[in-house]
């Protein structure tokens, strides 16, 4: 059966190369990275090496990046050290955050006597930026948490302007970058941040492995206990295999953006172009076809399906072999509405499915046009 | 150069068979577990089926096999859990505990209301079983906490004792089996145990991943947030590459346990006799050279040094290629005395340098043989 992977923002293929990497490491360089002999030194240095090679990417310190589990350790991380340790008492957020950021706000809220406000959004999801000002307007100590791409929608945050607020109204900026690490350079010595997530397998890395960038001096503490290791942020012997694969991975994303980026709009702006032409009336959730407030990687659509049929249209796909996603990357599974869309459509639209086809550079114009040929029959 | 690696307790060299299979899972199944397309089913499946067979090693359901990043953030999760969800109000442990279990203790020390008791230690480390009865006397929720094999003596807790005593004494009873799991079967439908925590590098397997046994209903929650992955016990996509490892070197472990057992004892009794030949003083930390009271897999001795020459010896066994560990597992690197060797060696025995050798199926005699040799010269 033919099989086209159009679930890039759920999970990616791992490059060849990053296999290949991880592997030689798996075989020869087992040793314990706090070990002192011979063995433990090559296992530290290749790690610090590859924390370097991560930092320089974002123009910061090695010692500001933190491996991690994945993306969610690295949000849960932040904000909870965030409200622990520097005694956060407001968060301002929105309400179609990706759930590591919602349902760790959720349990914090539980655990602290914090307050959490939403910025409004726009009615294309974009959120409402003078009611952020309106919001960072408090004499309280604030944490914002605002991811830079919406992983159901695509919608992309304007991470510098808000990072601008954020500095000026004196409150800390944490950013869920998940979905754009590796497919967006990131300065972070020109943007004031102060935290970003982030997840390798996201970016044709392994998963399980992660990062957190922590800007220096922030006093974020550790919030899994033992070793020393990740200087105290985070205990547990290193998965070296895993942080050389996630470096080998945005190394040659980063290598290769911009051939990738024009690649992938390609596939996107066809997929756009040929979507309307068979469906003139689909609707493109959030500002998924606007080039410029949107990521290049993927498009939600809402399709013009008529009840009876939209619950067949997720099997009718997955029987021709054609991986994408209803609802959220990480939710797929759920047969309940993604809380993203919920947010942003209309009734009338909520009504009808909306899938997201997220693309990588391993997708073809040919596995569009097979899609495009599938969804028509279907309709 | 000769190398010659006795940290197995620090970790282990990943079998071949392991790698083969995760680079296969990696190549093949990258698919989101939480997808329900094809791509993710079949990764759900490969998860689903490690579960099933982990969970048969210890007799145990499927779904009390909750898969972590590792040995450090099962304990944690474990003790965060067991203090702000089950109420816990008293831990009890002891002093010669990994410090994933003693960091985390003093961490919720500061963050929850309990009240933390350290069971007294016999000369050799062993606990004191009667002052374990008495401190288990108390009305208070308590939750017991007490590593199966010690990482840097290797002395053997009777873990089915304390697990009767425990619910005699209707206390939560929590293992870190991190030095046991893989080197002893562990049947826990017999074992009236609540909790366990083990890492897959121990036993052969890859770093970056371990899981936690949880009894069926008891009511720990998760400690990372976001999506529903693990039956909401942790959040993040799972390293599928990573649960195939432990998997299947769980499995390896398992099937050659027998004779591996055999292998490395005839390696641990080599080492002893001939190190009492050549040094008569030496002495073997906590009950190290007993076979019933400690783990077949290391030895820890202390060597009759003068402390002129002792600063040295570390230095001469990395040059002379022998990997073996100064202190505890994880922290060879540290300068400080071992937290462990400081509760059970008298003043004098502190001042000499204390060495872990712990070995594996893939050491030889040739390898104890120089290791004696490169000893017996530098004394």
């Amino acid at each position: 059966m033919r099989t086209v992977y159009f679930d890039n923002a759920a999970t990616t293929q791992i490059r060849d190369e990053v296999i290949d990497r991880m592997t030689e490491v798996m075989k020869i360089n087992f040793g314990n990275p706090s070990s002192t002999h011979n063995y433990g030194r090559q296992s530290k240095s290749i790690i610090e090496s590859c924390r370097k090679s991560v930092a320089l990417h974002f123009n910061v310190s090695a010692s500001e990046i933190v491996f991690t589990s994945g993306g969610t350790e690295a949000d849960n991380l932040v904000l909870r050290s965030a409200v622990r340790d520097l005694g956060v008492e407001e968060i301002i957020t929105t309400k179609i955050e990706h759930h590591a950021i919602l349902h760790t706000i959720d349990e914090l809220e539980k655990e602290f006597p914090i307050l959490v406000k939403y910025v409004n959004l726009e009615s294309d999801g974009h959120i409402d930026y003078s009611h952020l000002e309106q919001l960072l307007d408090s004499e309280k100590k604030k944490l914002v948490s605002l991811m830079h791409v919406n992983n159901e929608i695509g919608n992309k945050l304007d991470i510098s302007r808000v990072a601008s607020l954020c500095k000026q109204n004196n409150a800390l900026f944490h950013s869920d970058t998940v979905q754009s690490v590796g497919h967006y350079q990131l300065d972070l010595e020109a943007i004031p941040i102060d935290f970003l997530a982030a997840s390798a397998h996201k970016f044709h890395g392994p998963k399980g492995v992660g990062f957190a960038f922590v800007r220096k001096n922030s006093g974020i503490k550790g919030s899994i206990f033992g070793g020393a290791q990740e200087r105290g942020y985070r205990a547990g012997t290193e998965a070296i295999h895993n942080i050389v694969g996630l470096d080998e991975a945005l190394k040659l994303s980063y290598e290769n953006l911009n051939t990738e980026r024009s690649y992938i709009l390609g596939i996107k702006d066809y997929f756009i172009t040929q979507l309307r032409e068979v469906l003139p009336d689909v609707v493109f959730n959030g500002s998924c076809s606007s080039p410029e407030n949107s990521t290049y990687t993927l498009i939600n659509v809402c399709l013009p399906i008529v009840p009876e049929k939209a619950a067949m249209l997720q099997f009718q796909l997955d029987l021709k072999g054609i991986a994408c996603s209803k609802g959220s990357a990480c939710q797929s599974g759920s047969s309940q509405n993604s809380h993203v869309l919920a947010e942003i459509l209309n009734e009338a639209n909520l009504q009808k499915p909306s899938v997201r086809f997220s693309f990588s550079t391993f997708n073809t114009k040919a596995e569009v046009d097979y899609t495009i040929g599938v969804l028509k029959e279907f309709v």
